[in-house]
């Protein structure tokens, strides 16, 4: 039975990765949950600040330093940007849930993150071609932010069987989770409920990471050009992304092309022509609901996903299935509230 | 392998059912889901109807008729008022989330529902003293409405102690989805959202069953009066009670009984002194979230659960779980989202 | 003292008309609120379909009928599609919120309406250049549809100057109160709380209402095209509206244009660079907050508006001023909650 | 033209206050609104901080000192609690959202706030009998907590005829504003949308403020004894209070003198039975909506009001009314959203 640590273990990303495992069918079996890690909350009883995991309410926050992670076969990384990439985990397998090792290019880091560039691991998204064995042998994987999620896993089959040009608008609308739970007046409850806001229009650090994606799956060259625009709305979890380019093929090519690729994806749900996902059910699962639409030669790809699962410990959680060998779908629930 | 079919599977109640289902780990061992039923839905792809679950998704529901139903060992009915009591399922092992085998009293029937009184079946509150053995024998559940079970799990310990006097005022505010999936403009976001009204103040049906429970397990006689006041607010899921009564002990009385009460059942959350139970700790549970105060020689009981877990269709499978000698927890969720 | 009535008075555009004009500064002075009317609704007491106003609760709803609303000076229509297009109501002043008048282009109509052309009426945006003294002349007036809305008003600056090429995405985020108060499964707060989802997408038939719009203003020919997606979004009143679109001039330019235009217009509040519209601030008014970015060579024009008041309602009554001679501000609240 | 300054302006009850006095038909000619202060906001531009208003976007906010204050007729103070009491404003008029002044008894001031017990002033809610002279005269005003303007109005019409025993149970559900715009994590989106929870279970500081206003009209001694708890619900604005009592008259009774208050009360709407108050009908407005049931010896008072507007901003717009002898109802919007 290996031992899995848990840095962030208070924040949303970090307690959604223990909700599930907890009703892993692993849990108790193939591993253990070990040190729930925070920062400012170290020392506080784990219950007070996540109610809603009566099984580790009792449990006592500890620091997140390497001496505590590092003791772990296993440690999910649920820390602030910079903080993953400056610990030394030594043989631990390390699922960082955080941006630093996601980016391939240190040009692209220079741009949107700056600092000393950490380099890169592999890349948590099992569903890009050919992905699977190089996560499966990874001692590190770099999760994907929410934001690549959604539009990665909407363009996907499309982009890959080059049906759509490479230079795309993406709008996602998402929930408030996603910005993590920092006490900020702009998160208040009181600032985002009844409310929408576009934010970090044409700035934000997730839309290099669409870029790499497309890029990484372009059967042909061509310019990549990502116009990101993220829209806060008030609810908890989920977001929703729609992603308006060119097209390059017919409906009917576009159709075939997305049956295709989700046909073997346990996580891809691609809807009947007329519908449209909806984020309400993929709340709490690991699944990508997918639509693609043609109208006058411009292509329409939506997606819905939970942020904090598929769009992040979900994928972690997906990524460990793979790296011990276990079921890859196990512990991740498909059937949405 | 016994089968299962679920009828009124389109509402909330019956998806939720359905979702548990899928995620128990007796699925595709112990049992499969068989029937899909329906009124008006009848003949619909089951994915059009409730798009959150894929693995149901290109199932056809069916016509809610003895026949389809009798065909199965377990028949889990989610319907309306009064539909239950009218089919005669043979030797089908019933859950009946509606109410009309809930009342003992055929003077309450005639108070709050009217018509034929259809009898009494096994109450499903596995927490009531004595009650797992009834449960476990039967052949028929009444599934207890979603206020009894919050206010009756808030009031049990204390109740059962002879700790608080009988005459209560229960204040339940509750999401939308406890009304069901009826188009009706009441229930509309447009109607729901940034609003909180009070409904059915005096006369809601839940009343006389509240009263019911606390008379089951009160140790002396005493007069039962219930006042019950539910107030709907803008949440899909969930149901926050307070019951206020008279003390009959002190603070120190209260907290042992709770605490003795709550100890042994897997589904009770006793929270430290100081904590207050919230709806979004037990969304997706089966949970109830526990807390009594005592203040100037009052008491303040507090309960979170998921209305249509715990207070529906979560019971029910932990009743179904009961009569099938499967673990009683086995696939009802203890981790919140 | 002239008379106003309004028509499908107890649905939400009738009945943000109805707060609009109790508010205004020339209610009891310059008009008198006449009839309310409805069709399933005539013969109810109006305070318990629309208890939020509480100065005309016990006003009974007549029937929506020429006979009715002709005997009136004014009347605002928030009718159903094709309906206002049925009556004839003589020389009242009529203030259409329907589609039925907005196409001027009859295959446009067709495409997206179909069944007899009805011809069209002025367009009631008065911010659209020259159109003030076309709507003050006119007795009747097309009332735009809040995604148009919305829309337009974040680009017309930009594109009015040459400086946006006219083939646009648009994703509106939109509350649910734009849907109307029918009663339909998809709209309830169960199903929309904790949701999102794209709709229509497309095919919605504000699309050629947003090029119409664009063609207008354009000041060179250039081939329009209009990609627009609609995301429901959960909350009651509200759009934001992100248009990206390739840039036909420099960051510095656009800024100007928008400037220059937004400085003359009451209603047009353009934001600081670096900070975005948000609906809340927009609630309840009749102003649109705006910004336009640019960045890589594409703009992302972002506004905010209340659907049922900028988009609708306060519309009218905007063009009403304007028709009557009124300060064209007069009951436009432009301060948000 | 007198001038009004706003302390606490940035947050929701000043800028409520500013929203009122925006569109209150004194403005620019009976008044002016003069300096916006705030705290760690002072030096930055009013429109980044409350972006609603955009009249006084490029304002900039000055410090909270007495300097600044005393230069104006009248100061709306919306500050923490200890703050207003410590300010000397000479000789202008005061009205303050704050604690400091309510309590008339200094034992419940030690009990429930501690330190040195500021005294009291006038007490703002101008429809307690006999209140509104004493209003009208004072120099400074005591502007009442949202949750005991809830209580009190429902319970006001039935506690002064004797009909209602003193020995309340007030359960109040409330949006999230009423927590102010202060940072903190318990407040955030993420752990407020799709949430309930009770909070400050039978320790609030409003507990001695209602009990305060039921001994100020009980007609025959008795004992008062009020338990109080709130409930913290997923919407921005809005309290709908419900309150629990024996009756001590008959429903017809009870029914009349609810009627008899309500009847020349302009901001109070008893609606019709069987009609019950919401919330969305009075966001905005300075309005209480309010509803009494008896059943089975126990009143149910029910009551919905923003607890920005007569909860707090628009109590003390009502009470400068009175004190400037301007109509008491100038600038109160009573037709909500």
């Amino acid at each position: 039975m290996i031992s899995i640590a848990v840095a962030g273990a208070s924040g949303y990303a970090g307690g959604e990765a223990l909700r599930l495992l907890l009703n892993h069918p692993g849990y108790g079996q193939d591993f253990e949950i070990g040190a729930l890690t925070g920062a400012s909350n170290a020392g506080q009883r784990f219950g007070s600040l996540v109610p809603g995991l009566p099984q580790l309410a009792d449990r006592i926050v500890e620091a997140t330093t390497e001496d505590v992670l590092a003791n772990h076969d296993v440690a999910i990384l649920a820390l602030p940007h910079g903080v993953s990439s400056s610990l030394d985990l030594g043989g631990t397998v390390v699922l960082d849930c955080g941006a630093d090792r996601r980016l391939s290019s240190e040009a692209d880091w220079d741009a949107y993150y700056g600092g000393s560039y950490p380099g890169s691991w592999p890349y948590g998204i099992p569903e890009l071609p050919g992905n699977r064995p190089t996560i499966a042998a990874a001692s590190g994987v770099a999760v994907p932010g929410c934001f690549p999620t959604g539009a990665t896993l909407a363009l996907l089959p499309g982009m890959a069987a080059g049906l759509i040009s490479p230079e795309v608008s993406v709008v996602s609308v998402t929930g408030v989770t996603g910005a993590g739970k920092k006490p900020a007046v702009e998160l208040l409850g009181g600032e985002t409920m009844g409310n929408l806001r576009a934010y970090k229009v044409g700035t934000h650090r997730h839309t290099p990471e669409i870029a790499q994606n497309i890029r990484r799956v372009l059967p042909s060259g061509g310019e990549v050009r990502v116009t990101f625009t993220p829209v806060l709305a008030p609810l908890g979890r989920g977001i929703l992304t729609t992603v308006t380019a060119q097209a390059q093929g017919s409906a009917a090519e576009l159709r075939s092309a997305y049956e295709d690729f989700c046909a073997g994806e346990p996580f891809l749900h691609l809807l009947p022509e007329g519908e449209q996902p909806e984020v309400k059910s993929v709340v709490g699962t690991n699944m990508a609901h997918i639509q693609v639409t043609v109208a006058d030669g411009v292509v329409v790809a939506t997606s819905a996903i939970d942020n904090l699962t598929k769009g992040t410990a979900g994928a972690a959680v997906q990524c460990l299935n793979l790296i011990q060998g276990w079921n890859e779908t196990a512990g991740l629930p498909m059937a949405g509230l």
